[in-house]
């Protein structure tokens, strides 16, 4: 990965802030800028006129890791919180405003932030300027994304032959789990969702210890972590004999997604994406069931930037990988949910996910 | 679980601190408070001279969840975020002071809260007091975390027999995850840490693709949640020839780790039963290795209230339950941690994990 560039780039962005000085809490961002990953650590980035530091805290459970892990920064094993060995660093950098991750930041550290720069730095909530960075991801990321999308995909026939009636959702979930396991993830990237029956009108059904039932929609929704970046893909499949009303349901879930996916292009507002999705639904009566934005950035996170829901103006841009999953629940009968990832590309789109979409009936 | 009496404790410790209305955005707290498990909502406790009133707030996606699950609250489902829906809710109620959890809510939401508020409700930064009844088990939890733990042990054997050189730590992981899926896990507490030879020097190894060596320790480290209650447990097991060296590295984290669990009684710092196994190690020599604290509370968190690490005054109390987990790593040649939970009776301790701690060599 491409640190130097990705702190260069926060240091030109920091110095255009007047900031100057930044403390860096959310660990995904911490890993982004300096490649550590684990799960407790701090960067400071000093921007001066000749150039930029960065220092990375930590204590001593990651002394190893850390000098495994991290680059382009000055490792320092601290022997009290990560935030207030920053601080005090900060306090002898020639710097005035310390500017802090505001969106991450609890309350309570803040008031130490200011209770341990006794006025001598002025605190400047600063947001969302390492997720500017972390929205266009570049092309090693793209490539590990596309390697996360793959294997989530190749995950999914063993998924399907172990949904069976009678069978538990977690042991559908475990299946699966265990293969990415095998096949070299990190972990998944969210709590596997097999909502069977009833419960797939549940958006977010965790995989439960009830049983498959004989008849109704499943919809499985999962994604690994591999080599840090996440995947997330859905598919929702038929067990039994399908209902000419269930047929229509997936029917209009699909052309809904697609419809989401072909709006995808550079310029267009996330807010338009959604839209598209959500006029095929209301067209087939369903718009009331659509209870959720259509879809979300992917990367180091499996929710991150740019949102796509009703009226976001915030347009895409090439290199953004978003999720496109509208999906219909209908309460004490059903839902159905499909998802792909996507990259958007110079002149439109790519479709991430190669997993087949059509209607699969058990 | 009895949460009218949690919210009843809650509402009474709100009008003492003369705050008459709370927002609880921290999920764990919310759970605690009125039994929803899902990943987004907000409680508002309005504590008034007559009584208390409880209003959960979630959006679309919960429905149905939010209905099996709240209890002792009226469920607001919003069209916008929960936080601002609470926030109305709280302007109009006859309060003039706002507490909000400081120790979660990042700083930009709390400039939120203050442009919401227009000045109408004084915030007042409040941190701890869920956190405050959660630090207690009452006799349900405490079962639920018995089964939690039990449910961790009976993993272990399967675990120790993946354990061969050659194979990956990543497969001794999948076997266990597998393993508590199928037996009703909700999932694993934490990711799983699986640290063979020169690995196990780091206190946080988890799971890598690398195999097992020949000969050297390896720390398994992992918990499962069982009806949303965690366990925690770490064994070191040896493979092949065990050096006198290793041995005796062994023998000083069970003496320690003992010696902590013996120091474990009600009205005892916490800063002292970390001690107690500290001064083990140091007459051992090992005093520089142990490179982290004895141990945290576990509950619906894994990580919770209090806290078991060097000059901490916090007391023990009847009803805590904490890990005890000393440990040493040398770097470029291994480590060992052993860790029990333990929870604290009204004249001592028990144990909660049933695991044998005997050096087990493979």
């Amino acid at each position: 990965m491409d640190y130097a560039s990705r702190q260069s780039r926060l240091a030109a962005e920091i110095r255009n802030k007047k900031i100057s000085c930044l403390l860096i809490t959310h660990l995904p961002n911490v890993r982004y800028l300096c490649g550590f990953s684990g799960s407790s650590g701090a960067l400071l980035l000093v921007a001066g006129r000749r150039g930029h530091s960065l220092t990375f805290f930590t204590d001593g459970r990651y002394t190893q890791q850390a000098g495994d892990e991290v680059q382009g920064a000055k490792i320092v094993i601290a022997g009290k919180p990560a935030l207030f060995a920053a601080v005090e660093r900060a306090l002898k950098s020639s710097t005035e405003a310390l500017g802090f991750e505001a969106e991450y930041l609890p309350y309570a550290s803040f008031q130490q932030l200011r209770s341990l720069t006794r006025g001598q730095l002025r605190l400047k909530p600063a947001a969302g300027l390492v997720e500017q960075l972390r929205i266009r991801k570049d092309a090693e990321e793209v490539e590990r994304i596309r390697s996360a999308v793959q294997l989530g995909s190749d995950l999914f026939p063993a998924a399907l032959s172990a949904i069976r009636p009678g069978v538990a959702e977690t042991e559908v979930a475990a299946a699966l789990e265990l293969n990415a396991r095998r096949a070299g993830a990190d972990g998944m990237s969210f709590e596997t969702i097999v909502a069977a029956g009833v419960r797939s009108a549940l958006p977010h059904g965790r995989a439960s210890r009830q049983a498959i039932p004989a008849s109704g929609f499943i919809i499985l929704d999962y994604g690994v972590i591999l080599a840090g970046y996440c995947s997330d893909m859905t598919r929702t499949v038929h067990v039994g004999p399908i209902s000419a009303e269930h047929r229509r349901m997936y029917e209009a879930v699909h052309e809904a997604q697609v419809a989401g996916i072909q709006a995808v292009r550079p310029g267009v507002e996330t807010g338009a994406v959604d839209r598209a999705g959500r006029e095929i639904l209301k067209s087939a009566g369903y718009d009331a069931y659509f209870t959720h934005s259509t879809g979300h950035g992917v990367g180091l996170e499996i929710h991150e930037q740019p949102r796509l829901a009703k009226g976001q103006k915030q347009k895409l841009e090439p290199g953004m990988v978003v999720t496109i999953e509208p999906g219909i629940y209908v309460p004490g009968d059903g839902g159905v949910r499909i998802e792909d990832m996507v990259l958007v590309t110079d002149s439109g789109r790519q479709v991430l996910t190669p997993t087949s979409k059509e209607l699969i009936t058990l």
